[in-house]
């Protein structure tokens, strides 16, 4: 069978991936009188006097929502809610697989911000936080920071952050290796959408100084006579303080560092010859990447990563998400901050030691047991000191946890 | 322990009593690429050129909501949407227990009902089913016939309708044992909220020529001076063609079955005395009922029943909706028609046979696993007959595929 012959029958035979149980029995009458009337009664009056107590009495407590509303799925665009469950779906299978974080797929029938932002305000009784995935740019960046501002739970835009997370991640691994500094590498983000822009504005955070943005109209800078978006905007000012002006192929002329979240294949062999020695490169768009891991070798490049499972150092998201979910959910975090994840970065990255560092070993791999819970307690312990957690727990516990949780 | 320690205990060490759970494997990168990229692209784009298959290739196909805004919430009233979590958590365990089907709690942070009904059916892709829960009345009653006209798949409020189902099922028993005619019976229901016109309605839909309603007001009657929400108005017109006059006693006199949705300690033995030979008493009200088993056997009634599930013939929905959504979702029915309701009750009642049944024996127990894979095939036949099945399945085959997917 093809793969789209065995991925189809996969789905169908099981009917999709997802499932919900029961972690209660429910044998007789008894246990229907613990689970059900009379005895629900009990914790329903004592969270209407305190509705916190919904954490500790409900599902609510592990479980978040995958919302989208299926304007930009994979590299399919808008393709719909119901087209883009598969995505959500599988999405909820990683939580649950890689954090033990109980998720479900919320596909919203409606492209309007303003609608989508009203209904996940509504659903937010019923989950601990809620992953945004799949939702077309520039309308993500409003419906996140609106929905940051009106929600008492994390919401975290995984097609920005997660990414981010993840190609720092991969990024500083590099660095170690090759033996260069953040603060002063030569660093080209190509690519100004939705994970371009979190990438840069990370790299920033992490106190990187010398970020060049590229998009299609060149690179960014304070001033540029371009319609830019108001993330874009931003990033316009700290980044490039040098107003460098040129193309994609002028900023990569002697990069430390160049990540592309962008097109397939744009990063040409010409291109990256110019990029200086020991250069790194993250080329992340899906399924082809702006160069494969071959061509970059063969290009000169020394540490070089992409989105594809059949080539070193991939970028996948799976190594933050769930972990970051898991963290936050277990101090009952409010929201999740850039320093949260500045900590998942780090946490990530410190999982290989400096000896252990290759060419093309710079990022712990997908199925590593120890990343999610390295990640959740460095987001917990950071949620703790930054006043973010409404639960103090010690950050070793919930790494603890983590790993018993997930069992792997 | 107390049952409220011993039911406190139970949701806070668990967590609640849902989560959820992969059906497909998750252990190395070859099942990454089938359950998400690059594989999952594949449904994806089948779901988009056909909506439909998303019934096949994902969760939605055995996926139902069970939607509050927490406004009447078992005899707790209007808690909110926190407080509610308990209860539709522990419906979701029932549905999944007793009938298979995936069902997750989706409790709206809104009391507006045209905020409710939006929110609802932008979550339409997701599911095969709403099943509505402890919603307020009468705004029920425009939430439900709203959602049923704009929404392609079953929307089912079980306040109303599975509690009519039960009732009907447990008049049905009792009216064979004491070989009385539906039609002819002399019918009284004590309540006309959600609950008592459900189960009025259905009555007449069965074929009861002589029902009264009656409520805080008296009797219900064509052109009685009291504010009455359309459903009453409607009732009005279809019971009590004799325009009888009178209070609950009054009603009561002479009548073959008395139906109480009300309050707690309403029948009183003197009302019940006044009762037709044979008399059949169902007391509904929960947990408190309208008169205790007991009681109603000292006044002399034949058949009596409650919604405690310490005294026989108890009226539970549980015996209802896992069969009426496990049969509608497996015809991938479009609506739970009246028709379907009719057929769900004979389905039940006819579990038990002539010569079994007994004074404190006419409803299966919840826990008969004959009664789900029943009702579930009713329902189904009926739909595939009347036009409302998307997908022909014989009714023979659903009810073993439920029995099979129970597994008691």
């Amino acid at each position: 069978m093809t793969l789209r012959e065995e991925t189809l029958k996969m789905h169908k035979d099981n009917n999709g991936k997802l499932a919900v149980c029961s972690k209660v029995p429910m044998n007789n009458r008894y246990d229907l009188s613990l689970a059900y009337t009379p005895g629900v009664a009990e914790p329903c009056k004592d969270i209407k006097e305190d509705k916190n107590l919904s954490f500790d009495y409900t599902c609510r407590g592990n479980m978040i929502a995958v919302v989208t509303d299926g304007t930009r799925v994979l590299g399919l665009g808008d393709i719909g809610p119901e087209a883009a469950m598969p995505v959500m779906e599988g999405k909820a299978v990683l939580f649950k697989t890689f954090g033990d974080v109980d998720a479900v797929p919320i596909c919203l029938d409606t492209k309007d911000p303003d609608e989508f932002i009203r209904t996940v305000r509504l659903l937010q009784p019923n989950y601990s936080g809620i992953n945004l995935e799949d939702i077309s740019s520039p309308k993500c960046y409003d419906i996140e920071d609106k929905l940051k501002e009106i929600m008492d739970i994390p919401v975290f835009h995984d097609d920005q952050h997660g990414t981010a997370i993840a190609v720092l991640a991969g990024v500083m691994g590099g660095l170690r290796l090759v033996k260069k500094d953040i603060k002063t590498a030569k660093i080209v983000v190509n690519g100004c959408g939705a994970a371009g822009t979190a990438i840069g504005k990370l790299f920033v955070n992490m106190g990187a100084e010398n970020v060049t943005m590229v998009d299609m109209f060149g690179t960014l800078y304070e001033g540029i006579d371009v319609q830019l978006n108001r993330v874009q905007q931003e990033l316009a000012k700290t980044t490039n303080k040098a107003k460098f002006k040129g193309n994609l192929a002028d900023a990569a002329k002697g990069a430390d560092v160049l990540v592309g979240v962008s097109a397939p294949n744009v990063f040409t062999k010409e291109i990256l010859e110019t990029m200086n020695t020991d250069a790194i490169v993250f080329a992340c768009a899906n399924p082809v990447p702006e160069v494969s891991y071959e061509l970059a070798k063969e290009a000169g490049i020394r540490v070089a990563g992409t989105g594809r499972s059949d080539a070193p150092n991939q970028i996948n998201n799976v190594i933050v998400f769930p972990g970051v979910f898991r963290g936050a959910i277990d101090v009952r975090a409010t929201r999740i901050t850039e320093e949260m994840k500045v900590a998942a970065v780090m946490a990530i990255t410190n999982l290989i030691a400096d000896e252990d560092l290759k060419e093309d070993f710079v990022l712990p791999d997908a199925f590593d047991p120890r990343v999610a819970p390295a990640v959740a307690a460095a987001v917990a312990k950071v949620a703790i000191e930054t006043g973010y957690a409404r639960v103090n727990v010690d950050p070793e516990v919930v790494r603890a946890n983590a790993a018993k949780r997930i069992g792997r």
